[in-house]
């Protein structure tokens, strides 16, 4: 997956990736208003909702894209008819030819790290019968537990081609909290990509690994130190747009090949709609605001690159 | 849910909890082989068999034990149809007088812990409608993103009454990796806790905080110096039998008041039916078994806490 990610970059000349993060607030109120006309004030409504915005979306922006990372709080927030609508909008990407990164964040340890990895990038047996769980072909990983909360993803990855991104440094302010705390003359985070890059070399693609790691876009001096550490891990970056990143200070996550990194917008591209600058679509036009906002965003790192 | 957690500890004697942790390895054969003969060779068939097992582990022990804690990773490998599993038992567990702890380890920043909080522990509003989702009584955290991670958390169990577990030292052996790592004078786990200890002070029950800590029975040493650092939080102590931990090992974890710690045991009981020790009940006495099993930890805890 990490040599068809790539290939898709190439593809679409972006670097990006779009959060499908559906939360009420963006959702466009005709799209609710709808589904709780069918199926009353119900998590089904909720479920119905989002896979429609998401539909829309993708239908709107999948050729100009190379990968989605959907975020799957926002599903689960909804129950189990939310993680359906979950289900369906990876398999839906996919179908398109997406990338999907399943942003999920999970970590635990050894058999039950080994449960998270198969039921979202592998499989099990009953009887003889391989059955497939939710299937994307890459999820976001935390590495509190150390390597025995990692290792088992890694199992997985080896044998079906996946790939995951470790989270590193989050783009969120508190991230410092732990991340950055001394540890003799380096920070945790760096030992934590120290570490990914130990991971990532015994599992190569074709150019890169199958390992990544997440750095926040709000921390382009930390992403600068961590393309240093991780040279073949390619770099998630959220934080763009709406947390405050910006493509200029995005050029150091990448290698000079111009690849090694995928940033994120998840609000600025689904809810672009809601955004003065794309106002002139209404709310009606969610998936056209969608689109025009990925041709700025991709305009924007394009140019940062060029420049850099 | 603190306040219950405690009165459920007082009525059984029992500062114990029960994993709920459905692996293939564990189901018994019946009723794998039951649900295979109704639903075919599929993940529909893994879920029947996990809620025949789940019920009747909770009909047997319920009146002995005072929470369970469904790992969800055993529950979402098997998909959708597993998560229902993981659904109908959370509520079963509480129809049934149990505290429930969803062992979820989840963590995100902002609005998207806030969607893990509500999803388990809160509810949405679809209209005007108040709807629920998995609705646990406390969950486990991974505090690795910082204080954001973590606040969303707790402003739902302030809203809710509900708690949650902070991974602070887990119990699997490389979990020192990162875990241990010194900082200053003081390892990282530490550091955590004194977190922890500040957002319980904030977030009291009658006699103990809503905001607990996970530490490891394996790790005895670390669980003494938490003890003093963590005073009104509980410590969900995973890793006994199984993984290695004894109940003298235990007495540590506990405040003089003989409450601050609930410990968890999964395969030992789930999987007593298995053991040389407990063969007599055979496959299909899975659930005495487990009973039998439920009540020698409680005396192994028992005796250790009365010879501290």
């Amino acid at each position: 997956m990490i040599n068809k990610l790539v290939a898709n970059i190439r593809k679409t000349n972006a670097p990006i990736v779009v959060g499908l993060d559906p939360t009420m607030k963006l959702i466009p109120k005709f799209l609710m208003d709808k589904a709780v006309k069918e199926h009353g004030e119900t998590m089904d409504a909720a479920a119905a909702a989002i896979w429609e915005y998401n539909k829309g979306l993708i239908d709107a922006i999948a050729e100009y894209i190379p990968a989605v990372k959907p975020q799957i709080a926002m599903y689960e927030q909804f129950g189990i008819p939310g993680l359906v609508a979950f289900d369906k909008t990876v398999k839906y990407c996919q179908e398109k030819g997406l990338v999907v990164i399943g942003d999920i964040k999970r970590g635990d340890i050894g058999s039950t790290s080994t449960a998270y990895a198969i039921g979202h990038m592998g499989s099990v047996k009953i009887g003889n019968t391989v059955c497939k769980g939710f299937g994307e072909d890459f999820v976001t990983v935390n590495p509190y537990l150390g390597s025995d909360g990692v290792k088992p993803f890694i199992d997985v990855c080896k044998e079906e081609k996946t790939g995951i991104f470790v989270l590193v440094k989050t783009s969120n302010p508190s991230s410092g909290e732990f991340q950055d705390q001394l540890v003799g003359d380096k920070k945790l985070f760096e030992l934590v990509g120290e570490k990914v890059n130990e991971w990532a070399m015994d599992c190569m693609g074709d150019e890169y690994s199958y390992v990544g790691a997440v750095v926040g876009a709000t921390y382009p001096e930390e992403g600068k130190i961590m393309r240093k550490v991780m040279p073949k891990s390619f770099i998630l970056v959220p934080g763009y747009g709406a947390q405050g990143g910006k493509g200029k200070d995005l050029v150091h996550f990448f290698n000079e090949d111009g690849l090694g990194a995928i940033v994120n917008s998840s609000r600025g591209i689904i809810g672009a709609y809601q955004q003065e600058k794309y106002a002139q679509y209404g709310e009606e036009g969610f998936a056209d605001a969608a689109l025009a906002a990925v041709k700025d965003m991709q305009q924007d790192i394009a140019q940062a690159l060029a420049s850099k």
